[in-house]
């Protein structure tokens, strides 16, 4: 026992930092649901209108992440440790710029047909994001410590599932694509993609250090 | 000096963490070494089995995660600080997946000629394996420091010498190979090597820290 | 407030750390003056010397590197918290590693034209090592808390752009160039360069992170 989870007795329940925090996610399963139709979507147009709509969700983002940077430098005593704040708060903000960075991939590169195995791995960060909201809105609420394993546990499976999903496509991607250009385009995609869930995990495991260290 | 410094004067030496660390190490030699016998395997037949028996050890180190994880878990007062158990137990953990993920694509790419670089890459990462277990049995047991540091140093100089190795193979391919195709795989299944003995690296910089802090 | 916040009152000044992270900032700025001379060098002769004062320059941080890692095994109460002391003296050394390593791809690839945005993101390095540089020196001297954010700022703010130029240039890449070998070739050294500038954020991150735990 630390002497600050001593101090930690008599710091009153969370007010500040997981409202931010459930608010961050919430914007993160929008953003994650706004990726699947824009990845669903076949009119040039209403696509090109969504990217602009994740890059605003995106910007949405940043927003609490300076939010929670602030109330951090302003608040003397945190109900967790500040650096597991600053850490979970930072891979909540991965998580987005991998979204949106994988969206302007779709953009910048042209990319006219989305494969299935895009379709895919957006599906399954939408997935990941809500199991990261229901955590960390368990985790400001309620603390069912059952529920939030159990959601972390999940985010888990979904990015061992992410990753063969990565890696069949890129298989696959070698045996019909011949046009070594395309390759490297849609590698490129999957590749952001596929980061997104891994940063899901991060903040997955920044929240069991903080549930491990207040055990 | 924390107060958890002043506590752990009191702690009995570790009898949990540091076995099931010396298990894990253990099992990774053991990878390892299946993934250099993988990589000068000719007979495709025995190669497929190599991979299938690369992937169960990187299953029977996720088990070995899963009970450090566990043990942190249940355990209130720990003989080291919580988080860098959980650090040295992912970078172990990553490690195997790396060379899970390198073995993989030999496989998925129908990778039929393996290059001396990839030979030379899975034999520097046996070495580190081999360093990296050296040095957390030392840790668990008679905590030699200058043993510790000795297999440290090597760890991060093998670290060194792959990177070398990675970028002159990068160099030779853009020279000898004309196939783009043929570069994109191979530079894939190098880079997941590479990364392996760097993610030795950060395990043998964790229990650095831990040696810092309880110097 | 931790146990060691209450001993830091008695811990004189720093007098140890800073001053060599003064001195590894300050061989940064000039790591990266010489990468801005080495992608506008046009002469092979003096590229080639260039490319070498490079690799001279990192292992001339590597040294200051291992300098901090000593005084931190040597020092039993350090100013700050002895994991930031080491995750900062990381991050520099992370930077220095992957200029050199965009200076080694442009060797080792043969590179004759270097492209205006390799050339755009050696200058944002450079301007994001001079900031470093003024965050560090303040921290270690009056240590002027808003020169210290300001700084760091304009290193977050730089990486976005330096974001926006690699995407641009990856754009524009596979617009005009039908070479997918070239293609490879240059993405490798933008993705070298662009990571240079993450690693300065991960180094502000963390002189942020000492800053909050000392606020």
């Amino acid at each position: 026992m630390r002497f600050d989870d001593l101090l930690q007795l008599f710091v009153p329940k969370d007010r500040v930092f997981f409202p931010l925090f459930v608010k961050d996610t919430q914007n993160l399963v929008t953003i994650s649901k706004t990726l699947v139709q824009l990845v669903n979507c076949v009119d040039p147009t209403q696509r090109r209108a969504l990217i602009k709509e994740v890059e605003r969700l995106e910007h949405v983002g940043d927003n609490i992440t300076h939010e929670i940077f602030n109330e951090l430098s302003t608040n003397f005593i945190t109900p967790f440790d500040r650096e597991d704040i600053h850490a979970l708060a930072s891979s909540i903000d991965d998580i987005a710029d991998f979204i949106h960075g994988s969206s302007k991939r779709i953009d910048l590169y042209k990319i006219v047909e989305v494969s299935p195995a895009i379709i895919k791995l957006a599906e399954l960060i939408e997935t990941s994001a809500q199991e990261l909201h229901i955590a960390v809105s368990e985790f400001g609420g309620t603390r069912d410590l059952n529920k939030i394993k159990e959601a972390c546990v999940k985010i888990n499976s979904i990015e061992n599932h992410a990753d063969d999903v990565f890696n069949m496509a890129i298989a696959n991607l070698f045996e019909q694509e011949k046009d070594a250009i395309a390759i490297i385009k849609i590698k490129e995609i999957l590749a952001a993609l596929e980061t997104a869930t891994d940063k899901c995990e991060d903040a997955a495991n920044v929240l069991q250090t903080i549930l491990v260290k207040n055990a």
